[in-house]
C-alpha cells in the first residue's frame, strides 16, 4: 500500500509529538511536510526530520507540498478556518480538540465537511483510543456494570504546569473548552446520550488571574443526560500529584474506574513518606499510546475510505456543552441544553 | 468515677450494637436499661444483658429506670419527640441521625434543648469519630492540602441490602435524609462552611418502587458553599462491591481520600478474577470503632459536663440541606439555601 | 457467669495493653491484680487501675491475690520459669511468645504442662487471631488457592524503633527468636506441616552492634516443609515505611496476601510525594483487635474448660525452628530439622 | 544515517514481535531478511513483510542476504552455535536469553566474541530496558533506599499457558534456565554483585510431568551475594491472576517494588468480586516497550560502534547461576558458587 503523505501543522509540544509519530512509528504513513509559524520550532524540525520540507506558512504548504492529509495542532481558535482551508485543498484532515470556540464557526465547518463527503475529517479526542478507556467502553457496552447512573470525570493539569498555564491565559478558551471538553466527550461516548442541563461552580482558589477571563483555576459541573444518567466533571490547573485524568462510571451492577491513581509505571516506593506511587506529569506521558493509535486510525480511514471514528459533529457537541457550562458558571444558573436528536446536531 | 447509667432505646441492628457497646466496651458507663417495642428484640436483650431491666415502653423506662442518659436508636420520625421526652425527664441524650424529617420539629427540639442547657444532647454523625475521617479533618485544618475546593462524598448501601431497603421503603425518609445526610454533615464539618445552593439528579435506575415515594434508588447532588467550595454527593442503594462510603477532599495543594476501596481488612486475593480486595458489607463492619468512640465521647461529656461535639444544630443543618436537596430533586430545579450565619441556625 | 479473675504480670508496652484489655474491654474477665518489678510501671498502674492490687513481686502475687489466671508479659528468658510457678499455684496461664529461648527449658515446661492437664496454658501468637490472617487461614483450608507452594513472611520493625532496639540488645534473644518466631508459627499454622531444613542469611547492613551478639540487623531464612511447601522469611529492625508485617501464601490456584501495604487506616494522600498511604508504626497499632481477641479466647477457654487454641507445643516448635535458623545463620550452613511427627514434639 | 539492515531469525511469538519491531517501529533500522525453519511462520512472514526476503535456512540467509546484523530468537540450545555462525559471517548479533544451556558452549562462545571485538553481541535480558526496572535501578544507584539487603523476584507464567508449557516440556531447559535466569540477571544488575551460594526447593505441586525432567512446576531459590545481600527467587508455571513478574529490593532506608500487582492498564473494576484489577497475561503484553527499547539500543550500538549494554558475560553469569540452582534443587544441597571477580568470568 502506498503510504499516506501527511503534513503536520503546528509544532508545539503535541504537534511535534504527532510529527514524530508520523515519521517513525506508524505503518502506511510518511511525514511529507511540517509547518510552523515559530522559527524555533522550524529549526528543531529541520534537525529532527532531515529531508522533510519545512514551511512557515500553512497556505503555502497546502499549495506546494505533495500531501494527502494534514494533522492540525494549531491554536483552538484557528481550527475551523484551518479545516476549511485543508478541505478546499483536497486534503483529509485530523484536527486537535476542541473543534472551535464559537458556535457559528462550528456550524459552518460542519456544513463545509458535508460539502466534501469524500474527505476524512477526524477530531482529536484521543482518550477514546486509550487502552484503558477502550476497555471501560467495551465492558459498559457489554452490560457488565448494568445501567450507567453516573459518570465522574476529572481533568486537572499537574501543579508544575501552572506557570505555563498563567502565561498561556490570554489564549485560553477557558477551563471548560480547554480541559473539560475531554470529559464531556467521554461522557457522550460512554453513555451514548446527550446532556439536557448543566450547572457549574468553581472559582479562583489559588490564582486570581483567571477571574479576569471570567474563568476559575478549578471548575466543576453537574449535568443530566437524556438517559437520566448524571455527569460530574471537575477540571483545573493544579493537581499536586500530577496529571490527574480520572474517570469513573457507576452502574447498577458495578463500577469501572480509569486512572484513580495515575501512576506512571509499575514502581511502588516504600519509604519515610509511606507507601507511594509516582504519577504521570502530563498528557504525552499518560496518553502516548492513545495519541499513536488515534493517528494510526486516521491513516487507515484515509487509505481505506472509511468514516472517521470521531467526527466534527462530536467536536461540535463537545464545544456546545462546554459553552453551556461556561454560561452556567458565569451566571450561577441552571442552563438547559436543547433536546437534540443526534442526527440534528449538524443542521 | 461513678459510671454513667445509660438506657438504650430501640434495639434494631444499630440499637443492639450501641447496647452491647455500653454493656461491654466502654469505660465509665453501664447499660442500666434497654427498651424496645419489638418482642423479639426484648427477648434477645434478656439473653444478651442478663440482669438489665428491659422495657417495652419508653415513657415507663424514663419514669422507672435509674438513668443518667438515654441513647436513642429509634425511627427517624420519632427522634424529636423522644429527645424532648428525655430532656423533660432530666436525661442526657444521644440520638441517632437524622435529627428529624420535618423543619418544624427540628426547630422545636432546638428550642427545647436551649431550655435544658445543662443536659447534653448529642447527634449520631459517627463518621466524625472514624479514625480515617479524623485524620482527614486534622490534615485539612493543618493546611496540608491548601484551600479546599471540592468535597466528593458517596454513600451507597451494598447491593445485598436491597431487599431490606425495599421492605423498609414505607418508613424511609428518602435517600437524602436517610443516607446523604451523612455526606452533608461531613462536608459542613470538613469545610467549616454552609451551602448556599443545591441541584440534584438521579432516578429509579433499577427499582421503580422508589418513584412512588418521589425518590430514586440512586441520587446525586451538587452544592456550592459560602466559602466557594463545591460538594458533590452520590447516594444510593446498590453498590455491587459493598458498603461504599467514600469521601475525597481536593485542595489547592493536595487531596485526601477516605475509603476509595472500602476494603474490610488487610487481605488481598490474587486469582482468576484478578488482584482484588473484598469490601465492608455494612455500617457496623465499617464504622465499629467510630460507633464506640462516639459513645465514649458522649459518656465523657455527660460525666464531665462538657458540650456535645455534635449538636442538635448540626442535626438541623443536615436535615435542612437534605430537605433542600429533596426539593431540587423533585422539581429539577436549582434551590438556593438562605445564607445563614451559623449562630442563626437555631433561631 | 462469674468473671475470670486475671493477674497481669509485666507492665511494659504490651503488658500494659493486656492489663487495659482485661480491665475495660473483655467480657467475663476482670483485672484482679497487676505485677511489675519496675516502680514507674507500678505507679502508672495505680493510676490506670484504681482499686486493683499492684504487686512488685510475682511470687507474692501468686500467693496473695485471688486469681484464676495470669497473663505473662515478662522477658522471654523468664517465660518458662513463670509458667511453671503459675501452674504450681493452680493458675491458668497466658504467656507471650516465645515460649523460651533454650531447648531444655521448653522441654521441661511442656512436661510440667502435661502434669497439670486441667489448667489452660496458651501461647501468645496473636497473629492467629488477626481478622486478616484468619481469613487467609479459612480460605486456604477451604482449598480456594489450591495446594500451598510458598509462604513468604516479613516481620520488620519500624525504623523509628531502632534506638529502642539497640538499647534492648543485651536482652534480645536475636532476630529469629524475637521476631521471625511469629513467621515460623504462622507458616506451621497455615501449612499444617513442619519444616525439615533451613538456611539463613543476612547481616549487619546498618548497625554493627548486632554482630557482637552473633546476630544481624536484618536476617532471612529459607525453609522446606514436610509437605514440600517452601517458606521464605525476612525479619529485621528498620522498615522506613513502618511496621512491616506482611505474609503471602502462593498456591497452585491463587495467592493470598496480608499486609502488603500495612496501611494504618482508610486514608490516601495525593500530594507532591505522589499517591500514598501511611502505615502502622507498631504492633499495638496493627494488632489491637488480635490482641483483644486472643485474650478473650483465653478467658473463654479457662471458663469453659476448653483446650488452648495455641499450645506450649506450638511455642516449642516456634522456638526450635528459630534456634535452627540461628545456627544456620551463624554457621552459614544448611541445617536439617529432625522429621518429627507433631505428636512427638513434646517428648 | 544509513539504516542498519537486520535479519530476524526464528519467527515464533517473540521472534515475530522482534521482526515487526524492526520493520515498523524503530529508527535507523530496517528488516532486511527473515528466517524460520517452520513453513507456517514463513508463510505468515510473506504476508506481514511484503518484499522482505524469507529464508528457511540460517546459513543461506547469512550467505545471501545483505545484512549488518542478526536478531536470534531461536531455541535456547542453538543460541551459542548461531552466535558463532553470525560472528564468522561478520554480523552484529542480538541473541535472546539464555546464552546457552551448558557451561562449555558458553565458555566457547565468549572466546569467540573476544576474537571478534568489533562486532556487537548483545543478550536479550529485556527487563533491564523496562521503564519500571530502570527507575528502580536509578533510584537504587542514587542511594535512595540505602544499602540493598534483599532482592525478591518472582517469574511465574499465567495459568492459562500451562498447556503450552507441558507441550514444550521436551525442549525446556528447566525452570531455572527458562524463567529464573531473568531474576538472576536482574539481581546481578541491581546489586552489582555476584552470588556465592544457592539453595533451592520446589516441586511438582500440580503437574507430575515436570518430575521426569528433574524439574518442578514451581521452584524457589535462596542466594547470598558477595556484598552480603540476599536474593529470593520464585519461578513457576501457573499464576492464576496472570503473568506474575514482580521484584522487590529492600534497602536499609526504603524499598522499591515493581509489578506487585501486574495490572495490564489503568482500569479498576468494582463488582461482586470486590475491587479488582486485571493483569497482564504474557511477556509481550507486559514488556512491549522494553522489547522495543532494547532493540533500539542494539541498533544504536551497532551503528555507533558502542559496547553492548548486556553482554555475553552477563549471559554466562545468568546461565552458571541457573545451573548451580538446578544442582541445588536436584541434590537438595547448598551449592557454593566460586568467588569470581567479574573480570575473570570469561576466562
Amino acid at each position: 500500500m502506498k503510504p499516506l503523505r501527511v503534513g503536520a501543522v503546528g509544532l508545539g509540544r503535541l504537534g511535534k509529538f504527532h510529527a514524530e509519530t508520523l515519521a517513525f512509528h506508524l505503518r502506511d504513513a510518511e511525514l511529507a511536510a511540517v509547518c510552523s509559524v515559530t522559527p524555533n520550532e522550524r529549526a528543531a524540525a529541520e534537525e529532527s526530520f532531515p529531508g522533510t520540507p519545512v514551511f512557515a506558512n500553512y497556505e503555502r504548504m497546502l499549495a506546494e507540498a505533495a500531501l494527502d492529509a494534514v494533522v492540525l495542532s494549531t491554536p483552538s481558535d484557528c481550527h475551523c478556518a484551518h479545516i476549511k482551508m485543508a478541505l478546499a485543498a483536497g486534503q483529509h484532515v485530523f484536527c486537535e480538540k476542541p473543534l472551535g470556540t464559537r458556535e457559528e464557526e462550528c456550524v459552518e465547518v460542519m456544513a463545509c465537511c458535508r460539502a466534501h463527503p469524500n474527505q476524512v475529517v477526524m477530531l482529536g479526542f484521543m482518550r477514546r483510543f486509550d487502552p484503558s478507556y477502550r476497555e471501560v467502553k467495551r465492558r459498559l457496552d457489554a452490560g457488565e456494570i448494568g445501567r450507567p447512573m453516573l459518570v465522574r470525570s476529572y481533568s486537572v493539569d499537574p501543579a508544575a504546569a501552572i506557570d505555563g498555564a498563567l502565561a498561556y491565559l490570554p489564549h485560553s478558551a477557558g477551563q471548560f473548552l480547554d480541559m473539560a471538553v475531554h470529559d464531556f466527550d467521554l461522557a457522550r461516548w460512554l453513555l451514548d446520550s446527550e446532556p439536557v442541563s448543566v450547572v457549574a461552580g468553581g472559582g479562583c482558589y489559588a490564582h486570581e488571574a483567571f477571574a479576569a477571563h471570567d474563568d476559575g483555576d478549578h471548575v466543576g459541573a453537574f449535568l443530566k443526560f437524556e438517559n437520566q444518567a448524571m455527569l460530574f466533571v471537575f477540571a483545573g490547573r493544579m493537581a499536586a500529584h500530577g496529571y490527574q485524568v480520572e474517570t469513573e462510571v457507576i452502574g447498577t451492577e458495578g463500577s469501572l474506574r480509569v486512572g484513580t491513581v495515575p501512576q506512571r509505571n509499575h514502581v511502588e516506593i516504600l519509604d519515610g513518606h509511606g507507601v507511594r506511587r509516582l504519577c504521570s506529569q502530563g498528557f504525552l506521558e499518560r496518553f502516548e499510546t492513545a495519541y499513536r493509535d488515534e493517528l494510526q486510525a486516521f491513516v487507515q480511514c484515509c487509505l481505506e475510505g472509511k468514516a472517521a471514528p470521531v467526527t466534527v459533529e462530536d467536536g461540535w457537541c463537545g464545544t456546545r456543552i462546554a459553552l453551556a457550562a461556561q454560561r452556567a458558571y458565569r451566571d450561577d444558573s441552571l442552563v438547559r441544553l436543547p433536546l437534540t436528536a443526534r442526527g440534528d446536531l449538524a443542521k
